[in-house]
């Protein structure tokens, strides 16, 4: 079983906001070993969506789709999976009353426009949204399967993560598990030239190597039935990487430096504060964003004026 | 002159970064008046990498395309694009001496492997990477133009900044311009509502509602021959707009909260101290990030433990 995921909106085509949501579902995805072998984007344009569409369908079995559940004329997305699969719309009156109750808890007359968030395209199931108005919807047809998610980030997390994956569970052959390793010190061609032959010769788990912000990351990908048998898998090839890269690598559960460093801090027992300049308060909120830093991190001072480096830290 | 971004890579596809780069280009393209049309995202794999410049080509006039122009093995962008077009791959001497520099500066031998990265397809134009060994390469061919950029956002935003754009500028038929107004207290429909008319009438400016983090955007998007007569174009839809929802809708440069304070704090020459407990410095960033602010910013404190709260703030 193979996806795509599919985002409407032209706000992601002018560059107002960045893609996020496709980030978030493909990492979802991956775990459970559905791949994602496409992202697209297309604006709110009726022809552009239903090729988009038609293109998707093609390619792979489930299709993911974001954006254009909203009340507005621009939102249209429910309507065009309904006509290329040639089904009616038809009326949810679960979901009217869910946009109902929104308003009147907002003290607020329901507009006509929002009744079109109650119809769907015939046969969907319909899913629930805890944050928003937009119900999405899930339909199966022709051997495809098609999900619609509204497009604010907030709302499509919490659907994707409690309505979707546990659908989509039936789909998963097994787990996909990555594991990532950061080397420093070694470009990128030195590093594929000291481990080539275990790139080439693995197909499961897979290696990968790539480059940015001044570091390699290699990647060790492995599909199993189990998480516990994908990591088995992973194990002689992560020996294998560290022997090989002794001195340049190691093993990160994720390439976020904060969440690593907040890791150790926490494993260590040690408390930390934070002063920072330029960077304005980014070294703390990296930290910050782990859970359970809080018997770690005890302040920071975001010193940025020479008068309060020389107040604040008597430099 | 419509456009697409393709850009290459498994690691997104996999969820492990977020797609930056067809943010920032899409962004770029807009200020020079030319579509994007698409964003797509395939991963490291032949066939699918061949299909979709095959796809994008058919739809669209310019390629922008990012990574695969790393000297590993699966970097293999600028050779499915010559095998598209059917031209060979030649050397340049240029970029071989770009890579050989670096190594030397970084007292390491030159990986063997960084030979391909001296090879583009016949007929381009090579574009040089202050910030990496993956020199680019632009390509017209059969009335469409190829750019290919490397992957880390560091060395695209320079390369797209000092070299695409300029090239870019003569299939640019003008500029748009796009103005974005927030709107609290109101949802998207009543919003829509109550500026229907004015959505419905409009071709150019163009203007739309999207929903998201709690507010609706009004995004009203001009095209025209030059800046000015853009912005002359938006200025009687934004009297409008002002009018219609005085009182919920204030006009922002930028959707980005920190920015506009922080332009509020320079425009009235005010100063300001920030304490923070659970935003864990994001507020201090926010302003810290927006150039200019050393005379507003004086200093932050990130208050985290019960303890420090009392020390510092006194509270």
């Amino acid at each position: 079983m193979n996806a795509e995921i599919l985002c409407f909106g032209s706000e992601i085509l002018h560059g107002d906001i960045v893609n996020s949501n496709a980030q978030y579902i493909s990492k979802k995805m991956a775990e459970i070993g559905i791949n994602v072998y496409y992202h697209s984007v297309v604006g709110d344009n009726h022809n552009r969506m239903e090729e988009a569409f038609r293109l998707a369908f093609e390619r792979v079995d489930i299709v993911i789709c974001t954006g254009g559940l909203g009340p507005t004329q621009d939102d249209i997305t429910k309507e065009i999976l309904a006509k290329y699969h040639q089904v009616k719309m038809v009326y949810d009156e679960d979901s009217y009353s869910h946009v109902k109750q929104i308003y009147q808890r907002l003290k607020k007359d329901m507009p006509e426009s929002n009744i079109r968030q109650a119809y769907f395209p015939e046969g969907s199931i319909v899913l629930h949204n805890a944050f928003g108005t937009a119900n999405g919807c899930l339909l199966e047809k022709n051997g495809k399967t098609a999900v619609l998610l509204p497009g604010p980030p907030k709302e499509v997390m919490p659907m994707f993560e409690e309505l979707v994956i546990p659908y989509l569970m039936k789909y998963s052959d097994g787990v996909i598990v990555g594991r990532k390793y950061i080397v420093t010190g070694l470009g990128e061609s030195t590093t594929e030239a000291m481990i080539l032959d275990l790139i080439e010769n693995q197909t499961n788990p897979t290696i990968a190597t790539f480059a940015g912000n001044g570091r390699v990351v290699v990647r060790v990908t492995a599909k199993a039935k189990s998480k516990s048998e994908a990591e088995g898998l992973i194990i002689p090839v992560e020996i294998e990487l560290l022997k090989r890269l002794e001195g340049y690598i190691y093993r990160s559960e994720t390439i976020d430096v904060g969440e690593h460093a907040a890791k150790m801090l926490l494993n260590h027992k040690l408390t930390i504060a934070v002063a920072e300049s330029c960077t304005g308060g980014l070294v703390s909120a990296k930290l910050i964003n782990f859970p359970g830093i809080s018997s770690s991190f005890l302040q920071g001072f975001i010193t940025y004026s020479n008068q309060s480096k020389v107040d604040t830290l008597g430099v």
